[in-house]
């Protein structure tokens, strides 16, 4: 696709020359995103204004060229990948936050904030917002919205759909709207909110968002559990899921992971057929209770050892197998498929039973870790070479097919893009993917916006 | 309207003699709702089955006749009322509790549980489900979410909106669809579940949810604090609300509805300038430092008592003057005009001010209370006779301009329905308004979906 003169002349006079290029550099730059998949733009735009985006949009709408929202592309689903050309909006410069409001407990930000500076902007009025991604030092609050990005803290504290406010917006009509409110609770009309927060672009841009802040908790706990095998982990999941002190992360790690992280240089990594990381947070009076209530859940068969860090510097060394795992699993195979699965917490001993099953059968390594208070497992099918990805890529649809059969979903917090968008009918019904046609119809009736994601 | 009688036909097959009436008793005893507001249905339906309201609906869209879902009617806004007349369906008879899941802190019910009778079967397994509206022992699930109607606890819980995992529903269209998941996290497509939370009825018609469930803290403690005046108790409010402890229950008590509760025999109600109820819930050992950091936040300008109560007895006596309340309202005005605002917590003192000013300018007497923690109060106007409730009408618009200026919402949790449609412009914009159209046109294009309400 050329795009029209017309329009380019609209995109230079919006933007002025420092903020639209078609440069095959720059066009390059952001032709791709972390799924490694890629398409080259016909433009890259950079707003800084709401109207900008009103009017741009308006332009795209009139010559029916698409629109891709981009944050900083960290997302692993080919969400912001331009694969029907057209003009990339790059939100990195709008990127100010507008507002703190510890009164209110709320934020207001232009999507462009980086999670970690909002973090990190946040810390001196004692409060965060929850959605904690890997990436969050580099990724940026518009995309964790675009994509309902999560991560560890989930499990206690939501996800991005249960701690934003409102959204200001512009739909694929061209329309500006405001969604939400700027209180706690609002039952005043339909929630819009929620609909544009995880629709990875296809419906509007976020132009700018109030966020719900938590007040951090002034004292954190973190334990070590080591089990005989992956089954004795995942009951274990179950278990302090089942009782009442909810943990502010419970992450799962598979032998195979475990393995990894070691012989890649994780000196503190414990050798066992799996590991539970398990952190409590609260006011430090209330957290020696807190850490005997999961201590007695982490117990049971197949426990070989279970450490409650005592400084920080121990915390850290008991993170480390965690940490060391993205970079291990790189060394093996560039061509990592990451999947983030999510399944009942109970169906969790059969999930990991399940995988290793696959991982046999097909004869690809895959290493399973991630979020396992939500159910929700980091499956990477770790492919060496050509006949091994082919292999992978078979191996994955047993995958998919397992997690439904457990009552799962395909994704818990990385959405959908390109790369699952052909196993959605395994997932929902035609019934239901017909109404979320009908809605992508009613805000983006001409279908500019982020074409060749999510729906199938 | 007269239904035909290939309708009638249809609906008495569908739903048999016992299932199905067009008799005037009972077509008088579905015509009305909390609201005291009322019109006459041409048939009521018990539905018992998915299947039924999938063929009602078609057999309804095939005639073009309006459909009302209805759960017990104890909505205030005439959410329920047949204005178009047409056919009630009440979901009374739909009420099995289908899975109490504890180990993936879920429950699967029809729409027509009432809430009460949902938490006494969660309450052996140790959980609860976080919304509780006052007239929880006899209002239903469907109800609930329907309205995201929520109640004290949603200042720590949450709303509907933030306890519900996925919905089996039949869409204006006749197509039967399941959205969201049987996990506690999804990114998997668009976010229908709260789309339909909240929507009145006037989307699609819910026939199963699948509700998130809340380990059920096992101590409790409450504190009450009486105040000079409104605004040193508003004050205390966002005092509250900005430290770390986050209260499950933050009420407020106006002068004036004091006064009315002690009048109506509340000998245990305190004279106050305002009054708050604090409750602060965990396990027994985090509950002291819990109560001393609210304690410590309720202190301040205009204080004048602060009470722990150190039994269940005297935690009860706390709360009568909360209690004494709605019969006392009753024996003023029959015809309170009940609204719910919501302003963020920090406006609160501006707004429970300036509607001291409103109930002064237009004569009309106003009790205030409720949900402080949320920002969201119910304002109630309580006029005695005809003139009295002219000038209420004329207070209520400046009321909801007051809360628009302060960037509050009209509702909190008691939805729009009939009585708030006409002031939806005033917290709507234009662009927000087309939008929910074109969603209501998606799932429901013939408007047979509970006419008349929510949409201006």
């Amino acid at each position: 696709m050329t795009l029209p003169n017309h329009l380019l002349g609209t995109l230079h006079s919006l933007f002025g020359e420092s903020g639209c290029s078609t440069r095959e550099a720059e066009r390059l730059a952001y032709a791709y995103d972390n799924s490694r998949r890629n398409a080259l733009p016909d433009a890259v735009v950079f707003a800084r204004e709401h109207t900008q985006i009103e009017a741009l949009i308006r332009a795209c709408r009139e010559h029916r060229v698409p629109m891709i929202a981009r944050g900083r592309g960290t997302n692993t689903t080919g969400a912001t990948v331009p694969v029907e050309g057209g003009v990339v909006v790059s939100f990195e410069r709008m990127n100010r936050i507008l507002r703190i409001d510890p009164d209110n407990r709320l934020a207001v930000v232009e999507p462009g904030v980086l999670n970690g500076d909002l973090q990190r902007a946040l810390a001196p009025h004692g409060f965060f917002w929850p959605p904690d991604p890997t990436s969050s030092p580099w990724c940026s609050i518009g995309g964790n919205l675009a994509c309902n990005s999560a991560g560890p803290r989930t499990v206690k504290y939501g996800s991005p759909r249960e701690n934003t406010l409102g959204l200001h917006a512009v739909a694929g009509t061209g329309q500006s709207f405001r969604c939400g409110t700027y209180t706690s609770k609002g039952a005043t009309g339909y929630d819009l909110t929620r609909l544009l927060i995880g629709s990875e672009g296809t419906l509007a841009l976020i132009t700018e968002a109030t966020l719900k802040l938590t007040p951090k908790p002034s004292g954190l706990r973190t334990l070590r559990a080591t089990y005989r095998d992956v089954s004795s982990a995942a009951h274990a999941v179950a278990r302090i899921m089942a009782q009442p002190v909810t943990p502010c992360a419970l992450e799962f790690i598979d032998d195979v992971a475990l393995k990894l992280a070691r012989d890649h240089g994780g000196d503190d990594v414990p050798l066992a057929g799996a590991m539970l990381m398990i952190e409590v947070d609260g006011e430090p009076a209330t957290l020696p209770s807190a850490v005997e209530a999961v201590s007695r859940a982490a117990r049971g068969e197949g426990l070989e050892t279970l450490h409650v860090a005592q400084t920080a510097e121990e915390t850290q060394a008991l993170w480390s197998a965690r940490k060391a795992l993205s970079p291990a699993q790189r060394t093996i195979s560039p061509n990592k498929i990451n999947e983030d699965v999510v399944v009942p917490v109970s169906r969790l001993p059969e999930l990991v039973n399940g995988i290793g099953e696959l991982s046999r059968k097909h004869n690809v390594l895959i290493v399973t870790f991630g979020h396992a208070g939500n159910g929700n497992l980091h499956v990477n099918l770790l492919p060496r070479d050509d006949a091994e990805r082919q292999r992978a890529h078979a191996c994955l649809a047993d995958v998919f097919a397992l997690v439904i059969a457990l009552q799962g979903t395909l994704s818990g917090e990385h959405g959908i893009g390109m790369v699952k968008r052909s196993f959605m009918p395994l997932a929902l019904e035609a019934g239901t993917l017909d109404l979320m046609r009908s809605v992508k119809h009613a805000f983006d009736p001409d279908g500019i916006l982020n074409p060749g994601k999510l729906l199938p």
